[in-house]
């Protein structure tokens, strides 16, 4: 086998083997292909596209790449969560205790963040004293006792796809259906789950801009799920503002803990009890899809879901103190406000304009292993449909310094438009796939 | 600038910038831009394809990446020539004779080859002594005194052109027009001559298989030349069997004076004077195209241009003697010959088989600095149209082993074909454009 065969067949529209998938696959990751050799592959796929099939073995080929996940210690349905990213996503600090509070077991790895904010890794480490590594063993005694955890991802985790993704993301084929999706489910197939709940984000300040687009990422991604036995639900959701009103690291963990608190904003409340109600289905927990969403309601308001995030933070060395008295989680010093200069309604929030504004706060990395300030970020007063009069407070940013605070501001600003007419709200959750 | 912005614009189908096309032949050809990037581009132009535009700036970009010969010393239009490569193509030996001995000035620098056998300046140094190599003072000197001087490549001609080749060599992406076009007419006009013929060959034997293809090809060339000042004519010709009967480098020499002597094969001599005379008419020595041929067919039967053959090899250092007694050249030891099994017609003689079990007599090279045999190779006593009895040579090969030389005859038996019907012979010249 020869990779500029390989190469060509592509090019020219043909299927590859399993057999070339994988060749491909463990030659490039084991350093025996050159990048020049797979980034023109990439490009010929980004012309001819993958098949299901070609697709399949693709993420399986980059799923066995490296260490996998072995969850079968933990008892149960297994489930995990993944949102393909959006400014203001903290749904899995809410989603994932609700779900391990009516009884779904969550052993879940999660990633660091680049670019607007950090990821889950990152908010929950703006808890003083929490750990996110634990040993294998540590991990699953966790879910055994407790129903969840929260780590962060092994460095043997699919090497394949972080060597594929880094080079795709300097060669022009990032926007491909079947390496999106064969990106991200080699490594929820990888990290040992049995059965998953994809969040697709869907609108200007996610990847996927149409809805047609992101219900076929969705669409791949269940199939790969079910080609490899995992059960596979993807919400299409919107993101055409930022998601709750929090953006930063410390001040999503504040909304988080409002929202189980049953205080939380309307639309981080709503999509984190649907994600967490496809979760509880998936596990077992209830009979019938709707019923979930019920359940996961009833653990929010009981406070079940509340002990279980507080369980989670206590046996991870989370200060409980800090999560009890939210006031005492990172916040920065310098504020700003951003002032409406006109009356009407905020008709839009560009959600990736405010995921820059809260980058230049600090609360996000430009690059790999960049320290993040875990008190910085955007803080929404006023999202789309509310009212404004002359003079109110839209937003305001947080930040360690006058400079950060006013580049920031000045962005946020900018993505805030406001007119006349009451615009029509972007409905929450626009598909489910299942 | 940003090459990866520049890959996604030719991805997307946008036009390249003059900018932004040098940027990318610059910064590889220095080696800022890494080869996965390159490849990307690449095989990005060949799904989006390059425009006339595009096609002239990278050739120009290409054109200036190194050294550029200055023939400006030496009185008169300069004429190049150059074949995209065909099996038996000794054209270069006979046609640039007959050119100067007609007053063309021949300043012109030849390609080593890799594959079925040797290029033009393997072909020449099959003579005793003949040096390939001369001082630019030297080179320029020997044209102005005798009108003729063929040498060996500058190392610094095109340096983008031989590192953006061999990318894509293993990365899938030869096959484009204008990636071929600006390969071929980057050198030709860096090479210095005001005026250059192009032979585009086509069929089974050639990389153009089909006419059309060929065609495009030839406009394109033609397009580049103009549009740098060059006048240029492209012939469209066959190579669907070898051209002539001699397949490898002294025998090729010594079929090559046979041709200068009068009494070659119809194919290689009717080929030679044609390209000749578009040579002398571009050269500027006749007023209308057709003349050139008539020109030119005249100085062979005259005896001039062997007589310029003879001044070229004499000024070089080449054995007088060798090439006046062609017996004198180098011929394998180990001679087999291929018999006729049945009878009938030569209906087609696969160029590309014989090519092959040329190269595996010792005449030609697989990798670039191996040396060559000059004395190995094949030759085709019947040609496509001739009759054939029973038990009648059809070819003969010459090695330095009795392995390779059977190894080389089995793959010419097999290129032959017999048929019953007498087969129609394949127009030798198809188009010309101008």
């Amino acid at each position: 086998m020869n990779m500029e065969d390989i190469i060509i067949k592509k090019r020219d529209g043909g299927k590859l083997t399993e057999q070339e998938i994988r060749y491909f696959v463990r030659g490039y990751t084991a350093g025996d292909i050159p990048d020049y050799q797979a980034s023109a592959l990439l490009m010929a796929i980004y012309f001819q596209k993958l098949d299901r099939e070609e697709t399949f073995q693709l993420t399986d080929a980059m799923k066995s790449s490296g260490d996998m996940a072995d969850l079968s210690g933990i008892p149960g349905i297994k489930v995990d969560k993944h949102s393909t990213g959006g400014v203001g996503d903290k749904t899995t600090l809410i989603a994932a205790p609700i779900a391990a509070a009516c009884g779904v077991p969550i052993a879940k790895m999660s990633g660091r963040g680049l670019g607007f904010t950090g990821g889950t890794i990152d908010k929950l480490e703006s808890i003083p004293g929490m750990r996110t590594t634990l040993t294998p063993e540590e991990f699953t005694a966790q879910v055994s006792e407790i129903g969840i955890a929260l780590i962060g991802q092994s460095g043997h985790i699919t090497p394949a796809d972080k060597k594929i993704y880094a080079l795709r993301d300097v060669t022009g084929t990032v926007e491909n259906m079947s390496l999106i999706a064969s990106s991200i489910m080699s490594k929820k197939l990888a990290a040992g789950s049995d059965a998953i709940v994809l969040d697709v984000k869907c609108g200007d300040g996610a990847f996927m801009k149409k809805q047609e687009d992101a219900r076929e990422l969705g669409q791949i991604m269940c199939d790969i799920g079910e080609s490899a036995g995992r059960k596979t639900i993807a919400m299409i959701t919107d993101m055409n503002q930022p998601l709750g009103c929090a953006v930063g690291n410390g001040l999503e963990v504040r909304e988080a803990i409002d929202v189980l608190h049953g205080k939380g904003p309307y639309d981080i409340t709503e999509l984190s009890l649907q994600l967490a109600g496809a979760m509880i289905y998936l596990g077992g927990r209830v009979k019938a899809f709707e019923e979930g969403a019920y359940m996961a309601r009833q653990a929010l308001s009981s406070g079940a879901a509340w002990e279980k995030f507080r369980m989670l933070v206590q046996h991870q060395g989370g200060d409980l103190e800090t999560i009890e008295d939210p006031d005492l989680l990172p916040r920065s010093d310098t504020k700003k406000q951003i002032i409406a200069d006109s009356y009407g309604f905020v008709s839009r929030i560009e959600a990736e304009q405010i995921g820059i504004a809260s980058q230049h706060t600090g609360a996000g990395r430009a690059v790999k292993d960049e320290a993040i300030d875990p008190g910085a970020g955007v803080v929404l007063e006023k999202k789309v449909g509310d009212h404004v009069s002359k003079g109110e407070v839209l937003a305001a940013v947080y930040a360690s310094s006058r400079k950060k605070a006013e580049l920031a501001a000045d962005e946020v600003e900018l993505a805030y438009t406001i007119s006349r007419d009451r615009p029509e709200v972007p409905e929450l959750i626009k598909e489910i796939i299942r």
